[in-house]
């Protein structure tokens, strides 16, 4: 948007070095990483997202949900704070591969902890695009929701470790987008976000 | 190479389609998979490939060695036969994931068993190429040079389950490249495996 450079300063060669180190922002890879509550709707989001990125089928992506990562990259860890940071650090590995090699992730996990997910924006903002996006639904909707029966069992004691009832949740503290999904519907949510990666220019307008 | 199809039979909207979803080779991601005992020079030999390939200035690429991967995916895991296949596999899902973003991994591992190497390529071909070069310097070799002292720690019993000594090693049964140091220089063995890359078409001509 700047003024044009005259040439000494910005030589053809030196810029056509700069642009294939740091590729048009619409050609950057990015992750959108989704953090909530157990039931909080974050994966049903992610979901929907890469359902609606696909479509535009110039991309590549890939979706780290917590059952996907437990599969392939932490089947050995539980829910102590020690193994959940593990475990988000190595998504975060794995996230800003993805980054560095131009594609998308699309993260979802509870990564209660705001100092474990600051992590995970260095790792990938060092390669590309990071979306925080914190699913703010309260524990008293993902309570009676409890699509998986989780809750009740956290309560009863049968699940240790449980974040919300025996574990912390820490509010994100600068989140790129707040979904509340008891104010809009998971369509005006993905649309929220979409919006959001245009203005940033992640996403080229359409 | 083959002849050109009639309009009726491909059309333009068709192949441009196919084109997006199946990228020319050398624009296909692929994983260079280096295997063989320790000590056998394959991490040296991933380290130029890396440098090489970097120097040609067009792609992305990551090096996925041992250190870097108990780091980043397998802080907690053994040498067990269990734990060295669940080790593996992440190797894979990473290398697979920076394959199917359009990416280099290039990855050297011990990776003693047949069956976990197997893996791997199913994993990565589904979305690129995937090159297996077996790194076949013997063990007497590798012994006498023991440049990190873990081949006299192994024999006094002080490292466990170490490959080649108290752990067994499986050869590849059909690797696209075998090196084998004694014969050949470095350098020798890194246009080995470009000449193999490029008949590939993984790499352009240059």
């Amino acid at each position: 948007m700047g003024r044009t450079i005259s040439r000494w300063a910005s030589y053809p060669e030196g810029v056509a070095e700069l642009k294939k180190s740091h590729a048009p922002r619409p050609q950057q890879g990015f992750a959108v990483f989704f953090t909530g509550l157990s039931g909080s709707g974050k994966s049903s989001l992610a979901k929907m997202l890469l359902a609606k990125l696909l479509e535009r089928g110039d991309r590549t992506i890939t979706l780290l949900d917590g059952d996907i990562v437990r599969k392939h990259l932490s089947s050995e860890l539980g829910f102590s704070r020690e193994h959940r940071e593990i475990n988000i650090q190595r998504v975060g590995f794995v996230a800003s591969e993805i980054v560095k090699h131009g594609g998308i992730a699309i993260c979802a996990l509870i990564a209660p902890y705001e100092s474990a997910r600051k992590k995970v924006r260095e790792m990938v903002s060092s390669h590309g695009g990071f979306v925080e996006v914190y699913v703010s639904t309260s524990l008293e909707v993902c309570e009676s929701r409890d699509s998986k029966g989780l809750y009740a069992k956290a309560r009863a004691g049968i699940v240790k470790e449980f974040t919300g009832i025996s574990s912390p949740y820490e509010i994100p503290e600068n989140p790129e987008v707040v979904i509340d999904t008891k104010n809009c519907t998971p369509q005006q949510a993905i649309q929220i976000i979409v919006d959001r990666l245009t203005a940033e220019s992640f996403l080229a307008q359409q």
